[in-house]
């Protein structure tokens, strides 16, 4: 039997793991602050969930739409549509055998540019900040699908 | 050459294999019932779709919204929220050594939470059934995460 | 420490490796397209984003919904749901040890398939183009999962 412990002793898929780990906690937490808006400002998409409000019409008067959900919705997709690249291009890239200083580079720079972007659409901070952190996430993204491309091609 | 097989001898990547792909193909279920509902009740979001269902202005009428279509697809989005995070989590936690009874525990629990999440939300049944069955899947998979912060972090 | 590099010889995985990343630069693209038809159309979803378009209530005219970023971000959206399901269980089957040559035609049929669906969808094609695009790649993941479970089930 394979020892698996023995990929984790892999410096760079080890670094890999931990900063995968951390964006997606991150991105769990946008479901949090999903329901936090929506019970503190009583905005509802769901008839049932608003029953505890009040009742019969009453409680319909909850399902509506809110500007701060939304937006909390909206930069939740958006770190779906990037985080997933990540997490499939990052860990091929991982198991392609890069330098650990430059498979770190672009984990922490993902990362980084990711949080940045969260807080970013959340306060939310003037353009191009917001801007700018995609553009960031997506270009490392890019830069090790090209690596794996260049280096891997198998069609 | 290295044997892959050999990984699949690992218990815990086994059984990380079986619940993941069951509760992968779940989530693709939910495209089907959102079709269903499209089709038997005639709800359409793209004008080629209604093509077959009269001509001009006529077809247009079925360009709509429907509350049962939008409930599956916001039960399909809170899925992909939460099965990709236990996607990434749940691979690297089964690569990071733990016991097969605790991996299992988690595993079991995270797909039963799942299933009757969406059980919960296209019945729908009263909250907070729906509400428990997320905290359940959220849990589970912040647990991986904490136990694989804390014993491989490299930052 | 394991050689990780191994794995990439195994030509199964290179070849996963290969179409999976062509497929997630394809995902990433949508984002692209439509930050493209948000600029060039001046449709957008957050009031920071149209303050270079003009000051307080001209800026804000530009919050508005249009059908051909809708359209993007609903291909954008099925594509996340189709990847997403791929990018696991086509990571677990590689690992199965399949045989090459029909390991080869899940990939290549799935990769071909999104992105006919992608062009069937943003040109659009009458229908079915587009229902028959996603039927061959939700057939092709469901291929690989029973393939999985009927040989690796440990539940």
């Amino acid at each position: 039997m394979v020892d698996l412990t023995e990929l984790m002793e892999n410096e760079v898929f080890m670094a890999y793991a931990s900063y995968t780990t951390i964006i997606l906690s991150k991105m769990m937490f946008m479901s949090t602050a999903t329901a936090f808006y929506r019970l503190t400002r009583k905005v509802f998409a769901n008839p049932e969930d608003c029953a505890g409000f009040g009742k019969g019409e009453n409680a319909k008067k909850y399902l509506r739409t809110d500007d701060r959900v939304e937006r909390v919705r909206r930069a939740h997709l958006n770190d779906l549509e990037n985080i997933v690249p990540f997490l499939g291009i990052g860990l091929l890239y991982s198991l392609s055998g890069p330098d650990l200083s430059t498979a770190l580079l672009h984990f922490r720079l993902f990362v980084g540019a990711r949080i940045y972007h969260t807080i970013a659409y959340l306060t939310p901070l003037p353009q191009p900040n917001r801007a700018l952190a995609f553009f960031v996430g997506y270009g490392v993204t890019f830069s090790m699908a090209y690596r794996l491309l260049k280096s891997q091609l198998y069609l």
